[in-house]
């Protein structure tokens, strides 16, 4: 019998990409230089020059058999070695390979660590706003997501994570620098985070372990430090993808690094090698594995998300809304105004503007734009606002 | 709290990695040309040239960002219209781009269809030998894999099947050309399947689906028909991977095809949409889909293969071992003699001779040589297949 919930996420959730649909059929009526599409979260500038030379040679050098044969699940002894000796040194946090494991991007990644970490019946807390696509990783584990409000400036608010934390949390997701607000956790954040958790998990004699979402680590403006959470707190598992940092997001490349000191290292890892096995993964890539690996630390040209993210943060604002400054991600968070997000919505798509309610992420009340577009989508659309704005009486 | 099947599931099964780990510690001490390791079915001959120049020119002509972008989670329009045509062309049988979801091999397509077919407490059907991570992928859905053996042919015993069919069963899961016997179930044997399970399905009430697990397909020999069992029975979901077609396992790649006539299509095809979601699929890889798409009825050399199947099979029949004759896939299944196949494997190893008890695929008494090496391996194996033959009187 085919399972309810199943037809129910396939069916459901759409929302971002049936925007999209409607962006682009928009396009054909009125011409594609009308239609500011907002919508999608997909990189928008060139892969880095490196990552084409390395692919270069390893086709080249690598016979096609070998460049194309299966990898271990976990990754090839020489990426995860490669990406143990990054973090190390990055971050100052010990890794050996037997702590990585090569995913599907971060997606897998999430979907991988929530099933190996949580039983049936326990409790993911999220800081909200939040990745949607969380709350099903989590109810496929069999947990419950617990959703846990942001401050007014997108930082944790300690008493509303005490408030949510029970027996039954068994895990945090913690999505930084965040989707949609854009915002980066301070460095006291973290440590206040880690402080409370190791409180609670002495009180219920449990672990509760951060599940570190970061696939926009690299994509930070100005002086901003993104601090690295495994250095705060040892049952962190980092969850990254290539996506971002290389626009990649297509090639589906990342990995998971359980922390060398969390509780139950070895059944943890275990556990991650059986539930990447029971959702049917086999490898990630060979070629694009290798590829990415030589690639660490190097990201596309971010400069130019940057200036996407100025003309819109500092136009919009002057225009007299209410956005959030992202340090990170290539989102801006704007508060509707009048606070219906829905509605503000539907009246920016009047004049073929396309963002996304943030009720899809936890929060309504804001609608998320995204900025990886071409610099001058953004520089077009602005007359649109302003009379968004005017119509709001701004 | 680590979900104790994980760990076992991530612990367990690999005893074909870790036969073919030994056999590269022993190729350290004796030198690899002397340990004759028939362990793993991973293709050894080159992809197809077509596919390098497809590659070649989408590398070429289109942009890296639309190259490299999110496809959709089912895939590509084109891809799936493209596929939808090859298969309605090739067998007759109408397909549509909805009918078509693209997948991470046919493994990633076995747990989704699983996931998406099965609820909790039912039982899925295999017909044995078979591979061995399709019991995980039905226990992870929740379900039971019951066992039915084949005939000494390794054809459908019907009788057998017959007597394991419950109001339970809702899946069946036919492997053909079969992963490790070689053996391709003929027509009549699909056609008796299919009456078979019309007439249960009619008797209890609802669908029982077959899922057809063809990443072996063209790798027939001599005039083999391989029977295509959508065209046989409605209830079909057919999995395809390119992996062994293409020789190209480590870039996962592979679709699944729900019958156009199935019963519940609408809600199958949203459950695999739901369930490909839930395990963390976003989507297979944009460029390599494309590629594949392009090459859908081409294959590599498999004549090669062929050259090694012929010699296997003869030398080792010549020698007295009694050897099913494969008609597809890449793999010589033998009788163990004396009937103990763990015995057999340890006495073969002690010569330096590496195959897989076929207990590993719900079938004892019966060891698994994969032919798909270089065609030196084989012939100078056999000396050591001959002493081997001697001990056990043959």
């Amino acid at each position: 019998m085919i399972p309810k919930k199943y037809i129910t996420w396939g069916s459901s959730g759409a929302v971002i990409r049936e925007l999209a649909a409607y962006g682009a059929e928009r396009a054909k009526v009125v011409g594609p230089e009308n239609v500011y599409d907002f919508t999608i979260g997909s990189p928008s500038i060139e892969p880095p020059k490196k990552f084409f030379d390395v692919l270069d040679r390893l086709m080249k050098t690598v016979s096609p058999i070998e460049l194309h044969t299966y990898a271990p699940a976990a990754g090839l002894e020489s990426v995860r070695a490669a990406v143990a000796k990054y973090l190390t040194e990055t971050f100052g946090v010990q890794y050996s390979p037997n702590d990585i494991y090569m995913t599907h991007g971060a997606s897998s990644a999430l979907a991988i660590i929530l099933a190996a970490l949580m039983s049936e019946g326990e409790e993911a807390l999220v800081l909200a706003p939040y990745f949607p696509e969380y709350k099903i990783y989590v109810e496929q584990a069999g947990g419950t997501l617990i959703e846990v409000p942001c401050d007014e400036d997108f930082q944790v608010d300690l008493a509303a994570l005490e408030a949510k934390l029970t027996p039954k949390t068994s895990v945090i997701i913690i999505n930084s620098p965040n989707n949609p607000s854009g915002a980066v956790l301070s460095p006291d954040s973290v440590k206040a985070i880690a402080e409370l958790l190791n409180k609670k998990a002495a009180e219920y004699g449990h672990p509760i372990y951060i599940v570190a979402d970061e696939p926009y680590r690299e994509l930070v403006y100005g002086d901003v430090e993104v601090p690295f959470i495994p250095a705060y707190y040892d049952n962190t598992v980092y969850c990254y993808s290539f996506s971002k940092s290389l626009s990649l997001p297509g090639e589906r490349i990342g990995f998971l690094a359980l922390s060398p000191k969390m509780t139950e290292h070895d059944n943890a890892w275990a556990a991650v090698c059986g539930a990447g096995r029971a959702l049917g993964y086999v490898c990630v890539s060979t070629m694009f594995q290798q590829a990415a690996a030589e690639c660490l630390g190097v990201t596309a040209d971010i400069s130019k998300y940057d200036d996407n993210r100025q003309l819109a943060y500092s136009a919009l604002s002057d225009m007299g809304f209410n956005c959030v400054k992202p340090d990170g991600a290539f989102y801006l968070f704007i508060k509707a105004p009048g606070g219906d997000s829905q509605a503000f919505c539907r009246k920016a798509m009047e004049k073929d503007i396309l963002v996304v309610p943030g009720d899809a992420f936890g929060c309504p009340g804001y609608v998320r734009l995204a900025y990886c577009v071409p610099f001058d989508r953004i520089k077009r659309s602005l007359p649109a606002f302003k009379a968004l704005a005017e119509e709001y009486g701004l």
